[in-house]
């Protein structure tokens, strides 16, 4: 989780390239591998203590899923790196996780990262760093702390529904980065709902510095959103247009249909992103309006009765020789007067629809 | 009619790709499968009950058309499939009434997606998904709901007017996307409408937040024409570029020409968006200048009388000795000094254009 | 003339694709079609009555040029398109006045559609459609009516003033869209002429309604000028890089100027673009200062009168017992006190830079 | 000096293409062509007073530098482009002041137009058209007027400075427009120099409106300079591209250098484009600022004084029975009251940081 | 240190192109020069008093890295480069403080330009010019004064940490470039960090102007920082792509690293550009609605007071026949009215949410 850069930025500076290093927060006490063993007849589902239970299992002919939780377990990590003869900067990039989404084609394995986006229970958008190593017969995907949105994936393998069971490691690459960008789709329905939630508020009596704080927030996460799910579109675009052998040419398809739901996310991002921007002004508007109306009430009013005070002050001098104070019905004279132009205003400010 | 995405979504996060599931809304009742099958000399059209009735006229020579409403149907769509040899992937594209507007190009047909547009009973934009599968010989096309634009294309066929009944069924799709475009152009003459009336009541008393609202409201419609409209650009020039056997060359030109009518949508769709974008800021400088003109009311009643009120104050002072108010002409003088303030106030205000 | 879109749009709906059918405004009562037939040496020019006539003209060897007025005469156009060879979707471009600038190829020809601009008599741009047809050794332009550019061009034909004689029709063709390009420098340089004076009413008196009108009138008027002059750059940039027969190598020079030509336009157009966007802000801080003085008129007058008012007020309670009353000068003194009050208060307001 | 352009336009409109016309406006007196006549071992220099004493010059194998001021001498120029055999559509655009920088590649010779910017006397922006025809061993530049920043290479060419007496003509032209564009950095700094003094002046008291003449000033004298220094990227990329036998290889090194140069005009031009669209949001908020801080000693005097006069109002009834008024301390007790009232209010704005 | 460009712009006009001109401003008194020479088993590390000391180990085998302080010792500059084989315009880019970053190949080095970004400390923005050449076997760096971000890698060479001591010269480079590129981050979070300061005084008590004025300079800030980042992307893709035989095939995986971070450096400076200026829009809103508040309660006091002491006006005036003033109860009547006036006044605004 990727919440606050700071410490993270300085943990890697002035470190030899390569290092492994962890830099998230998210520190689940134990390592967690679990392996997914299958191919069109045959299943298998192990829970390992050690990384090094599972090389037996990549080694084998069946198709291999491995799930690391817990990217701060940097050894296990650089263990199995040695194992696969991966390149020292991809275990780098594999625990860094202010690594952007990218692809990575070696001559014997592709290598992917992403990002998972969830609302935690604050309804705070929180990230979490996710790459998947794609090599001959199995894939090894490394995930920051437990809690995923492959579920519904490990029950296909498990109860082989649909295609999973009699396709290749390529195919389980594409079903995995598929159920990440699939669940891109709640990220942005939420924020669609905040959006309109706010929308609400801006025309209902609310504390007003509340909505300022508030639309700042959602431009921060959106250009966070934004940030995680941009660079996909080159990955994907990247993996199916390239000639890797690990890649099937009947993946290929499905990469692409991968690739129109990138789009997709992509033009309801930049949707929200101008609604939200759009909001500051509807914000803007709205305080205009009500500072408007607010001016109204007090120009009536104070141009009602400036005049008729006058009036009554004009009364109120003491010069001896005030002819009007002496007439017998002076005062009730005056009243009349006063409600003359007391409804004379009145009937001006309703011609000028103030009222 | 994809009116609120969230039921949508949600039904597909984790379901197998190439799952066949219908996300929209508009659940016609039964299916309804109509059939024109022409040449040059030959006319027959047909409304079938069961999707198998079709499966002849597809294989017969003449050119088929089959127009299929209800994508809720997914079961008869899957058969349908089937018998075509589609692809999996294409048969959850038609059903998913989200997918994007799109072209795949397969060995043996042609997959195009679109968004029929339309302004509901309440002046609510509403956007149809339809799909096209233009195969050898035929096309089929898939409409979530009953209504559309083709009735025009239906009498030409009927009636062999223009080339229609001369032409391929590659021309036949021509036709067929050409009438989803060109209505487009009476959705982009609703947005002007709608904007010119919105400009008009800027300029008259109305009730102010209406006009934010219904300013916000427009904003969202151009976002969702844009998305509907803007990759018909990409998938008519691949279209048009595309070396596929079913596209015979002279209907190449026809798409050329589309391919114009979609810039041209595409301009005005830009054009009436940055106007959209514009009528916020009008609105904004309509407010300000009536709360200027609020504001110089309340000015000018308080500046001429305040100091009269002053004045009067004055003389309303209960001193033993202020000489003024023994003046026999005192009062008289006093309304003469007043009205000259009144009136020099007044020439002021005149001179600096406040009134 | 394509001010209201409306009509137009409408009429076309639903059109079998090549149907000629105009769609303008201005319907000149009588087809007219001139014709000018030249080489180095030789020079006739005829007012035509019949489009038939025309054919000989067209035929025979000299260069010719044949100019028709009258869009809404759609046989003759379909008539002379027949004869010219002319695929029909030309004729309907030629008709449609809706139709954006482009320029199609064609074996035995070459069709250009450009748009004139004029400010007609109160001020307003109007927008008249015209296409070019270069064929081999004749040029025919069609316009929607009377009135047009290209006087000096005939002069230059009749007096052979110039290379015009000498070079071919494809010089002709360019000359032609010179002089329509030359035009747009007249539109751009009114549309500076008003933007000046809007700038000059902003910081004047003006009725403040009509400014924010006439933003988003010159607003409208850029975007539609840009909608007519933008696609032209592809146009010839086209025109320049074909390989059509019909161009001569020496002709591409002078394309190449018109290229120039055009990216200035463009240039200006954009310019004139961000400064008519940046009068809506400068008419916004010039409201705002406007209050801003209503503000501070209302200001120093009440903060000086509110508190000599309440003094004033104070000595006219009828307390039985008000020492001051009764001094000798008391009312002096006060006057002295108001007299410090109100030049200390105006003081402070000199410091504070208000007055 | 391009300043007005409505009768430059004017000018050139209906023209024979290629029609040498000056549209400039200053007219120097006198043409004044001078020659720098060189080679490593060999220095001449002359002041001529026919063009065609520049024959032999250009003629002769010393490299020639011909400067010639004054554009508006017309047939001048045109004699001297018969004899180097240049096409009548360079001519047009060496007098044409209002062509944008460009290059044209001719089979024997290279011509370059660029501008040259200078700060008048009032500080006002003036541009000036300069051209380049770089043939085999000569350059010929035009300058529309007297005055130029070549002065230095003139000292470098005769005192034999540097490198550009052993180099050929090519680097003479090369470093020409280094000249041009290195004074690119003095227009950019006075520039940067004006947005500060703005900006200061924003934050100081001065009258209102001229800052938002002088921002819309500044807008539009960036625009120019954009105008005129934006093609320049494509001249050079164009040029140090170019094949041309007139481009030596060791050139190109310094070719690519002034690319560079041009690219860091260009940012800073983009960086200053971006701040004095950012003053006119800055002065917004002053005024607001403002009008907030008038707004403030308004409400504190009148939220003040309004409780206390409403309270000696009262007091100043003539009602028959007011007890208060016959208590002898009445008055005293009131004095406390108000002054209560006064400081608790104080005590409130202070609290709510109005003061 | 590049802070005030005006002296710098007027050191260089008029010089020839190749003048090795420093223009900076950080005048360290001596020329700093240092030596590391290593390979697998030998390491020597030297600090020079005489730049000619270094010509040894240059041309020595093991890898050398020579690092110079001082870019005003332009002598010292001139010496190295004419023994390394340097061309001219690469001596005038390591002295011109105002180069932008940039990549030359030559045919035996390579020359790399960056830019080292510090927060000095008054925390502000100072950029410090730095300049590589990698040639056969050795880098030379240049830096503008004492200071840098290389000691990690001072101390990985001298204790052998990593693989540094086992590659050749270019990764040294890429170990050099990736330290400057680190040190972004480190930038990127203090601006960060400010923005959010800043964006929490703006919804705290703070003098205006001074928001107005901070928000002004972090633009400018960032401004400098994308101009002086933006151009390393195309600087390391460049190197990344480039054939260059001084470039292992093993370093450029390490290159493909470095462009990473560039592209998140990249995305982060533009998300923080946007929020910066989104800032300015808070800013204003947050002032409006303290506007709003001020006019709230200038319009609830005076609109409570102003009718009541209107009506406290009308009975103190001195007409002779005033019925009510001689009820006994007359005046706690009136208190009792102007109670309920007072009340019904607070509970409509009560009702209005303006308390």
């Amino acid at each position: 989780m990727e919440e606050n850069k700071s410490p993270s930025f300085q943990n890697t500076l002035g470190m030899v390239p390569g290092s492994v290093v962890y830099v998230g927060k998210k520190h689940s006490g134990d390592l967690y591998v679990d392996v997914f063993d299958y191919d069109k007849n045959f299943f298998d589902e192990k829970e390992l203590d050690q990384i090094e239970e599972a090389y037996p299992y990549i080694d084998s002919k069946p198709i291999t899923w491995i799930n690391i939780n817990g990217l701060n377990h940097t050894e296990a990590i650089e263990k199995l790196g040695t194992h696969c003869n991966l390149h020292p900067l991809i275990l780098e990039d594999i625990a860094n996780t202010e690594q952007r989404p990218k692809i990575e084609e070696y001559q014997e394995y592709l290598f992917v990262v992403l990002k998972m986006l969830y609302f935690d229970e604050n309804n705070k958008l929180s990230i979490e760093h996710i790459s998947f190593v794609l090599g001959d017969g199995y894939v090894i995907s490394f995930q920051e702390a437990d809690g995923d949105v492959f579920e519904s994936i490990r029950n296909r393998i498990r109860y082989s529904k649909g295609r999973i069971r009699s396709m290749g490691a390529d195919y389980l690459l594409y079903v995995l980065m598929d159920a990440v960008v699939d669940n891109y789709f709640n990220i942005i329905e939420v924020m669609g709902d905040k959006i309109e939630e706010l929308e609400d508020d801006l025309f209902e009596e609310q504390s007003n510095d509340d909505i300022t704080h508030e639309i700042q927030r959602l431009k921060k996460e959106i250009l966070k959103i934004r940030r995680a799910i941009f660079p996909l579109r080159e990955v994907v675009n990247k993996l199916d247009k390239s000639e890797h052998q690990l890649i099937d040419k009947k993946t290929r398809l499905y990469l692409r249909d991968l690739y129109d739901h990138i789009l997709q996310v992509h033009e309801n991002v930049e949707i929200y992103r101008e609604m939200i921007w759009g909001l500051m002004d509807m914000y803007m508007t709205t305080i205009s309006n009500k500072m408007n109306e607010v001016m109204k009430v007090l120009t009536i009013i104070a141009t009602i009765f400036i005049p008729l005070t006058f009036i009554a002050g004009v009364y109120g001098m003491n010069f001896e020789n005030i002819p009007e104070l002496h007439y017998e019905y002076g005062y009730y004279i005056l009243w009349v007067v006063m409600f003359v132009i007391f409804f004379g205003l009145l009937f001006y400010f309703k011609r000028k629809k103030w009222l």
